[in-house]
């Protein structure tokens, strides 16, 4: 059961790319193609994958021509394989040309971003981590690429600096400037001012700071960077007193190991920033 | 000598990220960083690369707070190995916290790209062909994207459907269907529509459609998915009639084959969409 | 501690209520002050309260005439009695005079949310309960508003429907519906499916529900218009087991007594919603 | 008969409020409700009053689901007792959840100032005052607040700074250091440059003002903070030759009173500033 | 004295017009002129005129480039022969290249008006005539186009369809279809409604139509296509109840023998859509 | 065969008109037009011309009331007598009565553009040159404006600053200040940066600079404020090795004489910054 971006956002977004890509107009169709010519078109997947972009693909294609008929075979979240037919396109062949690198632009990286989690989140199997994103995404694309993060079965961290706490280690450093307050107290009255609905999260990089974290009774611990047995010795030590999250170093190698040692959270930057775009293309049918 | 986006316009884009990455503020630097506190931090490499991003960064950091010092050491399209000091930023802790991640987001992503750019431009050295982007740019960040691809050495190619004529196989399909024009006739009717600034461009799949073509006198033939041998012949028949560019199954390893046919463009979607955010952090310095 | 809205949402805000109190400028003004002629101006307060909107304030004014002179003697958060001068003005005469309404409109709503807050909260003290917003406030101001809540002592619920659950009895009633699924794993079910982050509340209108919502685990429960003997009788049975907030027929008078059952939140729709702006005007000093 | 807001201006304010009320979507429909759950509900008055804001609860539903379906059993300006139905929706469950909120905030709120304004208006039936608005309206919502005034029977002043001159006390005492020129002369000089279509008021605080003003042939003039004796003492002054406007320590109590002087318009603050949204649910049919 | 547009509405328009004149930024300058080139330009005029659009002008400088420096000579509303120097610009090439032609292209525009005003002013010098503009202006433009009138001597009518009501011919047509309710009992009653601010202004096309108007008290009597001889009868009839004006088939050449007839205001819809652009080039110093 | 300005395009202008010109709605016909009045109205050319804006008027009926019935008679592009029928609308009179102005506005402006062009390319009949526009468009219209010149048999120019170089007087008076490069130098350098696609044009004063441009090998040579003779002259002395363009002194008197010297394009500036809004208007038919 995945949650789904808007219809607004998404054609907010959807306007904005039409727009760049043809500020005035695609002037290749206008020139050469007639205005009643019609196109049979597929989107076809040109190598295995998750798809992710239903919604975006098709508002691409019916805010450039409302008369277009798009229709998915597979859908968000589904899986394929190489040559398989996605979805087919009909009408207008000026409508569709306007809007076929848009929407492909979308439904490639948001595929790319599924397809990668997906292995993140096979390798994780049998465990009881669960593999999440960051903030590490595309200005702007946030809301879209965390739910292809969810369509290839992976979860989402907090959406923003606004609605979690995440206190990293550049804050530990400077709250470590104060000798008179321990942060067991900072943590505390922090809490006091925070709503009661705000995650609080904390990193730590040794595990002779745990205590310090445990003692103010946060909800997420973060061990940063950690070797995998200091791992398994982090868990151990919390004790699902809160969450344990693990995260630097993962690679897709890496994963069923660091998922083995009983952390609940394993964030992956790469998720987002370090994924390729899918081979998927627009063929004409006749 | 690159053309650099306009500061408006990175602005827009800033803005935007920032807004998204914080709708209602930094709830962990204010509940737990006093307003007073300094920091003095410096963006680091973390491997080697061509530097993109520059403004983005500086923008980054004075949109949410005028009083931040932000010092480049490297500047755009300048190289540097891992392990290099980029920039210092000096100022508010609160200030730098709240827009660390935007800025890095920009400047990780768009150094990827100058980065990947570099190296399809160094395997192209001693010959004619430039290395073009493509079209297959991140919805909303093509003004940025472009720029790295230039910071990297590259060439843009049309920016959108509404600067330049692109004739691909799809419109060639479609014109076809109609046996009474030929594709040269058409070519010419076009060409008398059109402004006289724009660059008219068409994709051919094999040589025997390049004489069509030569004789409506286009500025550039886009030979696609042709072989080496091919794309020499190619070269050859057109004999500097106008420009030749060639795209389709180009990687890093092809490119030199490629580059010495003669031709004198090799479009890479790669450099947009398959690009890995290069590893730069920001480290405290005190 | 405030956190305090960001500059560019306050910015933001302002220039459309600037834009929209004078749409083709201010023809008063301009048609009989002369452009050198300087107020000096003290902002009043004509009844006692607690400050809100010292940022907003000073944005109409500095956004109007980025020269205008805005110090203020009481900050936001701070309470004053009727007659206190709580900042002054000084510069044009056609600027403050634009700025005037606008700043005021935003100051005197702002401070009635603040000043109203405090009694809820004074009312309370003493006990464990904290006064909370609720989504009702004004459309387009929620930020401001909900900052008011802070700066008279109370606190915020979640900002909106992105940021927590919240199953009301709209929501089981539909759940209810079904009578193949309990209560307990579909809260299990949406858990497994929720970032880690997300808080989880459910709202109950009799004391035999807890018992399938506290199996689930959930955050906070939200007894609703329970009386003051079941309030105390549900606090029991949680018995700390997750935050119990109580919500319905919250009134000034009632509040010591909620409070006293050792509820953790109180909400009270009221804060933002049945609210009269402050009573606080701008007097010209000379 | 009423002159309403514009569907654009109204789908404006309604999309910011809604996208304001779920940034990222609304969570807990979206992980409890199925998409398939229908909803009949509706719109409940919990307390007397007139209705306001019919368009806009309209358009908080279809622009979150378009196949909802609204009817009104009251309609704008029709005045409802305790527990009166206003309106059914029928739809999508998450649809009308997701926008329940949003259309409640305005109902309830512009609800509130109709009803208000209906009590001032009652309470100067019989005579010739009306009673109207001031520019003390919630920045952005002038236009439907303003609307919702005239629902009330209430008529509105000016809508802004540019749409009529009204010089106040701070703008005189401007004027007045000037020795060397009359406020007729000015007055007249203004009116010279102004529009022919500008409505010229000027507001005095003692009876000897008046003739000044009046030698300049303005349209209104305010008696600001008078007695009801002088009310009655300008009134007759006056002598039709212009328009009379009371204003200042205008309660509901002392309304009739004021009336009773012959005043044309009585303007009133609270009507907008000092307003409690009026109680208003939504009540699930089956 | 000028009511002058407001800083913030300036700089929109600027902003979208240099956004528009440069969307990816001005490849000439970047491409030739060298970063470090200044320039010493000035504004001349190659015609004689009246000057509008200092403000635009250097706003469409200073948005560009913040470092330039701008200095009118002469000031809006001042009359300027062929040849004069208006204003002199220094600093940046590339940022004043970037920025001349947007400046241009308003201040020619805005200059065009005001000349041209300024000659139907002066030809109705020694009346008691207003020259008055119309609705007919540039799409987005009204509020500098309106100031470029006041620039030239004229004055303004109504600002929008929202601040004044003109009753037209079609509107009369269509209340002319219901014979049961006479148009001065149609005029009373809307004035019943209409705020105590808004000026009732009613458009006749034969003097027989007066006697109705006058009776319901309006405060403009529109003579629309009178010979010059009505328009002398129609003021004599209307005696000074109200304002007169005059519009329709108004030359430059008949203005003069239309303002002696004693009308108030003659409306002319050429100064704004038949307007040519006046002849303003910069020039380089050295 | 025209491109046409997109939709989205259209919409974005035609809101912003139709906000501009009813901020708050229109007072008039909500006042005095039953909701339930029809309209029957036709738009009747005043004098003969060359239709454009067919879209735009469509738009501003549709979007003001999306009932409404808009019928065009003749199409853009096509020649019209005075007194012609060129469109019906049908519906809610006040919808139409709302939009009228606006959609006047925009198709009498763009109608007077592509009549004037007309004149200006018959006059060119018979001859290879080409009249094309300028970027002296009014600010925020270019779109449409540069649409209405091709409606009247007119080419493009380049779009703005980012989409073609053209090298002007000022630029190269900056260039000349270093000695050391020559124009051909710096031509063939700026050549190798910028993209494949972009348009290379260069302004010359004299014959004599022609040589040093042509060894660089640009697209386009713009002889500026050439004589008859000298035209000649450079056409002959170019010989084909690139496009020719005549700009400066060019009146509807001088085209025909220009257009027979054999350059390829003539610029007219008028074509757009001096043209007068064509006469059209809007009946009733009952």
């Amino acid at each position: 059961m995945f949650i789904k971006p808007e219809q607004p956002s998404i054609e907010r977004l959807v306007l904005l790319a039409l727009e760049e890509d043809a500020p005035w107009g695609d002037i290749t169709s206008q020139a050469f193609i007639p205005p009643e010519a019609q196109l049979h078109a597929q989107l076809v997947a040109r190598e295995a994958g998750v798809l992710c972009g239903e919604d975006v693909f098709t508002a691409a294609m019916l805010l450039t021509d409302p008369s277009l008929a798009v229709e998915f075979a597979v859908h968000d979240g589904g899986t394929f394989s190489g040559g398989a037919a996605l979805a087919t396109v009909k009408g207008s062949a000026r409508g569709i040309l306007r809007a076929e690198r848009v929407a492909l632009n979308f439904v490639q990286r948001l595929s790319g971003i599924a397809t990668l989690t997906a292995k993140y989140v096979a390798a994780a199997a049998g465990t009881r981590a669960r593999i999440v994103d960051t903030r590490k995404t595309t200005p702007g694309l946030r809301l879209l690429e965390r739910y292809a993060v969810r369509c290839g079965g992976g979860h989402n961290h907090r959406y923003s600096l606004s609605d979690a706490v995440l206190l990293k280690d550049n804050h530990l450093a400077i709250l470590n400037r104060d000798p008179n307050r321990s942060l067991t107290a900072m943590l505390l009255e922090a809490r006091s001012h925070l709503p009661h609905t705000t995650h609080l999260e904390v990193e730590v990089d040794r595990l002779d700071q745990l205590d310090a974290v445990l003692s103010a009774g946060v909800d997420t611990i973060l061990l940063d960077n950690f070797s995998t047995q200091d791992l398994r010795a982090g868990v151990a030590h919390i004790a699902a007193r809160c969450l344990v999250e693990a995260s630097g170093g993962v690679t897709l190698e890496r994963i069923s190991e660091i998922a083995s040692t009983g952390v609940d959270l394993i964030s992956v930057g790469a998720l987002t920033h370090g994924v390729r775009s899918l081979d998927i293309g627009l063929d004409l049918l006749e």
